[in-house]
């Protein structure tokens, strides 16, 4: 994604606070500022080629400028800076971010929508999709535009931007064939959720590229991303006895779970089984063992969520022919020391 | 704090969702619903003695309904559990939550306040107040009520819920005076914001609480909370050769930065110095070695910021006299491998 010049440079440059830069550059909100002020942030903005977003100039009077965001649970490590990155490109242009959470229950997703359409907020970013998640019918009309962000819906009826989970569990199971590992296992998460699902389907895709035989290679699901759902899972993966030596969990916590029941057992990662997270949330790579993980940008994926729903605002019409493909963002794999040879000791 | 029965209580009691159990027990709202439902969830309130909060009854109707929370900074672990806990308490009495971050730059705090105030916010809290913090003229006047949280100012002008910062740092001295320490360092955060400034206070009067000559036991301030600057700070202490035996940080990066600076050195933590964090931010008990630190409740952080704000919305007048004392919230140490007896080894 090329760097495009953005009003927070314009405003650092010009030395004047973001919300004074927007004034200056907005005909309607200019007086307020003293006009040395609004000079300097004007000449800055010519100087650096600065292209306001379409919707910082002609904002129609019908608009709230206010965008909702519903998220799974305001605690989860990733949501956090995808709402950072949201909030910094909504702020940018006048925009403010409403909060609402469905605490992880995907029955409420629904009243969380409809509550942020009673506020009448001019779009939505949807950050706790389920498959099959059904929006009020406002926003299956397309009256108020929505994003999808980290998780995606079976069917492509909305916009989305994602990681890219096969890229992602291609990275991962090189890796662990590269170490000579051919018996692994994926503890999965939720296949209700794309994460969940997308995951496994990549973990089974992987396999196949690699060569591997998919009868060696089961699958346990995880009842929740949880690190208690994936000591279970682990538990029962250990007591299957099929002699895994790799497990590719569906994300950190995950895989913390899985360590904790495998040292339960009195046997050690790597020496025993390798192991693999997914999110690279913080701290995991001083654990010991520090965690062999996936990254992805959320703070970039709230950024380009941000910026795709402010072109939707700003086209004012449905342009993009459904069902959509969701963009996916590429992952980065950290080798740590939670995964090693097979038979490394 | 009692346990009142709550608009969830309610939801949950009646199975639906919050936001249905919210329109049933309004009259204005109630003909959207089934008479069936609507039936059900009254019944369930008048069974389980639910009071319904003020506002969520008299609302005027010049209000949006709606409150500005600025903060530092979404990825500082302790800010998505205060945010957590103010939407949802917001939430049930039909409050929806705007969030803006001063991207933890005092000058940029105004400016986001006022962000807020041009979107005629009915409320606001503060998580980011600096010590000297001067809000925009209609928050001094008290036209739009406000509640700090995390952070206080140093002239009690604004009601604020905080940590209890001496209680936290006496906890901390305290286990260390009993593992044998006297030569006690402390890193300290920035002085300009009440964390910072209150950490070094209580670490101060707790040296005098356990008869620790203070002439031993040298402040280090870092130039953020940042775990770098922790980094830094230690260095220097480590430089001094004033032979301190623990280090007692002002928040939990500060001391992951410390334990760096000390194990570069071919030192070991807890065995030539212990060391001890505060806000036990996740992952920290699983680290090695895990970390001893100060747990604040700031979940509840939230909600009870989110309460007073709901009070003081409802009660509509400036009741309370200044300067506000800070509701303080108790701490909880935990004491894990980074600390040690004295010549443990």
């Amino acid at each position: 994604m090329a760097k495009a010049i953005t009003l927070k440079d314009v405003a650092r440059e010009a030395g004047v606070h973001i919300s004074t830069a927007s004034r200056a550059l907005n005909e309607e909100t200019r007086s307020g500022l003293s006009a040395e002020t609004a000079d300097r942030v004007i000449a800055t903005a010519e100087r650096l080629g600065y292209q306001p977003h379409p919707l910082a100039r002609g904002l129609r009077t019908n608009r709230t400028r206010s965008v909702g965001m519903v998220v799974p649970d305001l605690i989860s490590p990733f949501i956090p800076p995808i709402l950072a990155g949201a909030q910094h490109t909504l702020s940018e242009v006048g925009y403010s971010l409403l909060i609402g959470s469905d605490d992880e229950s995907s029955p409420r997703t629904r009243p969380a929508v409809e509550t942020f359409l009673e506020r009448r907020v001019d779009g939505l970013i949807v950050a706790n999709a389920h498959l099959e998640f059904t929006p009020p019918d406002a926003v299956q009309r397309r009256e108020v535009p929505t994003v999808l962000v980290s998780r995606c819906v079976a069917d492509g009826s909305f916009p989305a931007i994602v990681g890219d989970d096969q890229a992602a569990l291609s990275l991962v199971v090189r890796h662990l064939v590269e170490l000579g590992h051919t018996r692994i296992a994926h503890v999965a998460g939720p296949l209700d959720i794309s994460t969940g699902l997308f995951r496994r389907d990549g973990f089974i895709n992987a396999l196949a590229e690699e060569g591997l035989a998919a009868s060696d290679c089961r699958v346990f699901e995880a009842g929740s991303f949880h690190s208690e759902d994936g000591h279970a899972a682990c538990s029962r993966l250990l007591d299957s006895g099929d002699g895994y030596t790799a497990i590719v969990a569906a994300n950190d916590l995950l895989a913390l779970g899985c360590i904790d029941a495998i040292q339960e057992r009195g046997l050690s990662v790597p020496r025993d089984l390798s192991v693999t997270g997914y999110d690279d949330i913080a701290l995991v790579d001083r654990l010991d063992p520090a965690l062999t993980t996936i990254s992805l940008p959320y703070e970039e994926m709230g950024v380009v969520a941000g910026r795709l729903l402010l072109d939707l605002l700003a086209s004012d019409v449905e342009t993009v022919e459904t069902p959509h493909e969701p963009k996916r963002l590429a992952p980065t794999l950290f080798v740590r020391s939670s995964t090693g040879s097979v038979g490394s000791t």
